[in-house]
């Protein structure tokens, strides 16, 4: 791949305002990453996501198809130990007292945990649906964050799915998770400053300029799926809307289909590429204070991190990654993998 | 500890601008955290960082005591798989050109990654040394770092310690890292806006008032340690001087011997509580552009994250934390640890 020879570099996008150290000297070659990690923990006894355990869960807020019984395709639950609290009262929120102990704010815990079940049956995983159907995993989402768009307090949605353990995910069953915040989170609000910037320096969307053919791996009638300019991650993906479009949630159902098919390939190669990686996948949208007219400077995408690395001291007291695989080589490497059938 | 009757609760303070999630829903008792790593990797054949072994590592800067042979205590040397590169010119750094990728900016990976062994004995680690000599250790860090600010194109430099491999660690011999920067990292910038804003609105230091009695775990003459009121990780500690001082290269060597053994309390503290567990440990200073003048504002302190839980989705995709033990829980247990010996 030719990473062998290069110098180390580092990149800073006009997305997340973060310098990334591109470091080839403390690479394997980029084509011989394999995840360590046994993700193949497909135990189903006593799984309360597969079917006919229903009664076991935190309550549903809505399945799929909507009338179904033993026939549900999604279930969206309450997650059964949230991390925020759906019923503190959110007018607690409009005067964040100083804490009683000393050294900043406080503010009560109000926001909604919830979890999507992405099929009834244990070792069926996202990437084992049809497109259609990782479609209909989407159009879950969306519809979710329709209906917490309702509550005025909550400010944003991230929507994520943790796959394997050591990526988070505490229950082996497929399953991804909506959370609904009181406050903009930090990362929302420095990506979309980043990106005013960016758009009041040039009149242009970053995102919709993130297109260089070194990093694009796959396109679909809507989509485009790239390696991004200074990923944070070695084979980190993001998926992009090819139309302008701020918030996730006004996705349409051929646009869903259509995504669902190339987030299936993209989870697909990189399934086959790194070894059954885990791995982290998050919807990075815009604030829900901004909902209504589209902003020029915000445009939605998803993330995909495969779990290769691990975070040290380093990225943790600066914030500041090193990344031992340049994007354009790991882009040419998940471009040519060929999925058969 | 009562954490089983608290609701969740958001906090935010006044260094990091950060806001982390305390979700007591989600914890075991807090006194019931235990590390599951296994730390107890000493194998000693073929470990470059050994006595004897010079030969097989990079070069080195200097070591302790300076013309010591066979009895050198601590070595400074360069990493041999470093993350920058000493060997780019500097003056490459003046015009960042845009990369012939488009999507944002590159720089040359200039800079300088440096590893400093610890002892020369592969089972003695840190927290095994007497005060003096872990305060000698401090002392490299900070003969290291007066060096590199001779160099002008620097303008930060992380000294941090991976302890265990899920820390990062890729040696198990005790050593921590030097990384000199060609520019000020992210965290640093925000921590510095955030501390400067504080300023300006209370003419005090957020750091000086860091130091509610709940949060206190120990003291010693001239340093204190602390759960800080938003820590972000469970256990997190911080050790700061008590007298107001913004750069860590400052440090006298009575100064240093003092830290030196509440360093090591700590150390000990967290090994016996939560099982040897994997940690992290970073000194955050102010930049070096800065460094004559005292900053008001600016506060340097040592960081110390023990490795108890995953990062997943949700951290990654709003760099919003969700901590499952109240800080002054954390500190109270801490600061009950009894050390025998």
């Amino acid at each position: 791949m030719g990473s062998e020879n290069r110098r180390p570099e580092m990149r800073k996008d006009n997305v997340n305002n973060r310098w990334v150290i591109f470091s080839p000297a403390r690479s394997r070659r980029p084509s011989d990453f394999k995840s360590k990690s046994n993700n193949n923990n497909n135990n189903q006894l006593e799984c309360p996501f597969c079917l006919g355990h229903e009664h076991e869960c935190a309550p549903e807020i809505f399945r799929f198809p909507p009338d179904s019984t033993s026939d549900w395709r999604i279930r969206v639950i309450q997650n059964l130990y949230p991390a925020l609290s759906r019923d503190i009262d959110p007018s607690s929120l409009q005067n964040p007292n100083p804490s009683p102990i000393s050294g900043g704010v406080a503010l009560s815990g109000f926001g909604f945990h919830d979890v999507v079940i992405e099929s009834p049956v244990h070792s069926v995983h996202l990437s084992d649906l049809d497109p259609v159907d990782v479609g209909v995993v989407l159009l879950a989402y969306k519809k979710r964050i329709q209906q917490l768009l309702s509550h005025d307090s909550i400010k944003y949605v991230q929507v994520f799915k943790n796959h394997g353990a050591s990526a988070g995910a505490s229950m082996s069953h497929s399953h991804s998770q909506i959370m609904a915040l009181p406050v903009v989170p930090p990362s929302a609000s420095v990506r979309l400053d980043c990106m005013k910037a960016y758009f009041d320096q040039t009149r242009k969307c970053s995102i919709c300029e993130a297109r260089s053919d070194d990093l694009i791996i796959d396109k679909s009638t809507h989509f485009i799926s790239i390696v991004p300019f200074a990923a944070t991650f070695p084979f980190e993906i993001w998926i992009i809307p090819l139309d302008h479009s701020s918030h996730f949630h006004k996705i349409d159902n051929q646009k869903a289909t259509d995504l669902g098919g190339l987030l299936k390939l993209m989870l697909r190669k990189l399934c086959l590429q790194l070894n059954n990686p885990p791995f982290n996948l998050m919807i990075h949208t815009c604030p829900l204070e901004d909902t209504l007219p589209e902003l020029p400077y915000g445009h939605w995408f998803i993330q995909i991190v495969p779990q290769l690395t691990v975070m040290g001291g380093f990225e943790m007291g600066t914030g500041c990654y090193i990344n031992p695989v340049f994007p354009e080589d790991a882009a040419k490497i998940v471009r040519e993998v060929r999925i058969s059938g």
